[in-house]
């Protein structure tokens, strides 16, 4: 019987020939990483058992990414510790606040590579699945002993096939699969497994849109995320690892939990209204929306992609002497510094801060109700973040719609939700 | 027996002939401006009293500057009950957050004029006065009365003068000069008192650096600051004033409290040091104090200049291959969006950026231990905004240290408060 790439990943680290679904396994792990939240928790319980030496400080990273730079004295004294733990430890990736959201941040640093095992102090940790490796969110007890050891205890998630054919319609991006997928199978479809993704569809997107992809299935309840790494994989990473890495792929007989094959072609740009990241309909079907804020940035939809193509709709309606509509706010934070730098150079920033947008140093920011952009009672956002949960971004009775940038970008400019064609038309534009 | 321009434009806005220092006036207002900390008060204080109607919709300005973008649900709130304030009364002058500070946005759209007499509810509406205008302070209960009556009542103030003469050395900015005065007659040594300052020094100053005059005039206790018109301020006005404007002088024999006369060619950079604006030192004398953040920006030293000067200083260290210390945290707001754009224009934002700086949106923000910035226990901070009480920038046993851009920068990059001189010899670069 064979072995999924997941499978494979497990059992290397764990040191054995083969694992089996449900099996309980202890594994090496090639990085732990946690945040301003969550690390200080863990750095807490390091301290009580008396631990003064971490397994090793070229592999933990940790990133100021959510309430900075400080939003209060809370936060200011959450960072202090880390900054403390890191200095005293001497742990090589230390992120500064601005530096960015740790899940842009890892794979463009080259610190998560093909075939690695990675736990991570934050749900969303399962967005370097993308690069073909098993990352998973763990609590920060989790974290401290991984952080002591070098090792996680896990039991073999089973997996789960999603397997995408078809040409994209204009405007549909890896966030309309994501939001496809777990329409379909519910935010507990996944629980515990391992979501791989697949098909010529998968095939043809860009590093960014897959981030996208892996960033979400935790969404759907999953353990993790995973494509298996291909050319575009490959090379994404070798002009970035810090390491070296290995490509595993499942193999053709490898059993799944479940598989699941869908047409592409047939998505149009959706919306996920609240309550639920599963609660999708077609954007065109949410046109009655209006909204107060518009977000585009997060661990889901904040890379130089996104940016380029927010940019071009704003730049379509300012040709058009439109700007983002006056009863909106629209907030854009690039998820990296590297990614707001290279927005500079590309004139992207100019054209938000000319189409009446906010653009904010990176941080997680709005998108947890953290701070630069929380939500009033009543009041409305379309993001392109992960979670619309009751009071996810503010206030109980706030409402998030989860969308693409391009539907977020907008929805900015018609002050209600939108289909970007109603903005510009993406066959006369170039590279959308 | 002559008046003072204080007193000339009270007499004028409380249809006098004349008025003396103690005398109680009502007066009529050019002017109301509030915030989202203190436009809500006043809000609720109409409500209260059944007034639903304001004297002028023309008149008010409402700005969404302190907590913005929404750090947290109440602030949400406060900004919401500002906006459908706004939509209630076609309120004209509404700055939706990220377009800026108050005290950078209307004199930079035109909204105040030489001869006004406006009052907003902050602490540093006399930075107006550098245009030439009586601006000042009042609490939420007099900008409601202002906001429904445009009046306002007030005892007319003595006037206390302040010469300077003699050319700035290098990196001596307005900053060092207001600084040095609050250092020279106290926090409380022009306690309700109009503050003119002038004299060779100050005419030779651009309109930023009075604008940073004026603004800390509240920090030595004064009504207001005030710098009389000239060529500079007539240059600065006719491109933006949205109503005409009157010129006022003070007669040669005006009476005043008291009048100084400071040779300013002895000043060097200047830092006050916790807990009080008055406690001045030299630059020279502080530089044993290590620093864990940094930050440029606020109404005090967040315009224009101020980010070219600090560039510069960046930008030198980048030639050789410094950026900012790994220690500290380098945070720089631009005062206003237009500010902002013409920084992203110039290249300023690239600097800071490759720096290691992080930019964000216009904001009050850390100046006032508000967001975007706050301090830990035990942290130090040196910043370009306007007060170092206990507290101010975050926990009651942080510190803050104020001082003037090029210093901020320098300190910076080098851990520690530092003479822009130790970075780079302002005779080595142009226009400093």
């Amino acid at each position: 019987m064979g072995m999924t790439i997941t499978e494979k990943i497990l059992a290397e680290h764990a040191g054995k020939k083969e694992v089996h679904p449900g099996e309980l396994i202890t594994a090496k792990i090639d990085l732990a990483m946690a945040n301003d939240v969550t690390a200080p928790l863990a750095i807490k319980i390091l301290e009580k058992y008396g631990i003064d030496k971490v397994f090793d400080p070229e592999r933990i990273a940790l990133v100021l990414s959510h309430f900075v730079p400080a939003k209060d004295i809370k936060s200011a004294e959450q960072a202090k510790i880390v900054r403390e733990f890191v200095k005293k430890h001497g742990i090589k990736w230390f992120f500064e606040e601005g530096e960015g959201i740790e899940h842009a941040i890892l794979p463009e640093q080259g610190l998560v590579v093909p075939g690695d095992l990675v736990v991570g102090a934050d749900s969303h940790t399962c967005t370097y699945g993308a690069l073909g490796a098993f990352a998973t969110g763990v609590g920060s007890t989790d974290i401290a002993y991984a952080m002591a050891t070098g090792e996680v205890w896990l039991r073999v998630p089973e997996s789960m096939k999603f397997i995408f054919y078809g040409k994209l319609k204009p405007w549909v991006m890896g966030k309309d699969l994501i939001l496809y997928t777990i329409g379909q199978i519910g935010v507990d479809g996944a629980l515990y497994r391992a979501m791989e993704f697949d098909g010529e569809t998968i095939r043809n997107l860009s590093m960014e849109q897959r981030f996208t992809i892996a960033n979400m299935a935790i969404e759907a309840g999953g353990k993790s995320g995973i494509i298996s790494p291909d050319e575009k994989t490959i090379e994404y990473v070798k002009q970035r690892a810090k390491r070296p890495w290995k490509v595993y792929q499942s193999d053709p007989d490898a059993e799944y939990h479940s598989v699941y094959e869908w047409d592409a072609s047939q998505i149009e740009p959706l919306v996920a209204w609240p309550y639920l990241p599963s609660n999708v309909h077609p954007v065109s079907e949410s046109t009655h929306i209006t909204i107060d804020q518009a977000f585009i940035g997060s661990c889901t939809n904040g890379r130089i992609e996104d940016l380029r193509v927010a940019a071009k709709v704003f730049e379509a309606a300012l040709k058009q002497g439109k700007k983002v509509h006056p009863y909106v706010r629209c907030i854009v934070i690039p998820a990296s510094k590297a990614i707001y730098k290279q927005a500079l150079k590309e004139g992207l920033i100019d054209i938000f801060m000319e189409a009446g947008c906010v653009v904010s140093t990176s941080t997680c920011g709005p998108c947890l109700g953290g701070h630069m952009g929380v939500l009033a009672e009543g009041e409305r956002c379309i993001s392109t973040s992960n979670r619309n949960f009751p009071g996810r971004m503010g206030h109980p009775k706030s409402e998030s719609y989860l969308a693409n940038p391009a539907v977020v970008a907008a929805s900015a400019i018609m002050g209600r939700i939108a289909h970007p064609d109603e903005v510009v038309k993406a066959e006369t534009l170039a590279g959308v």
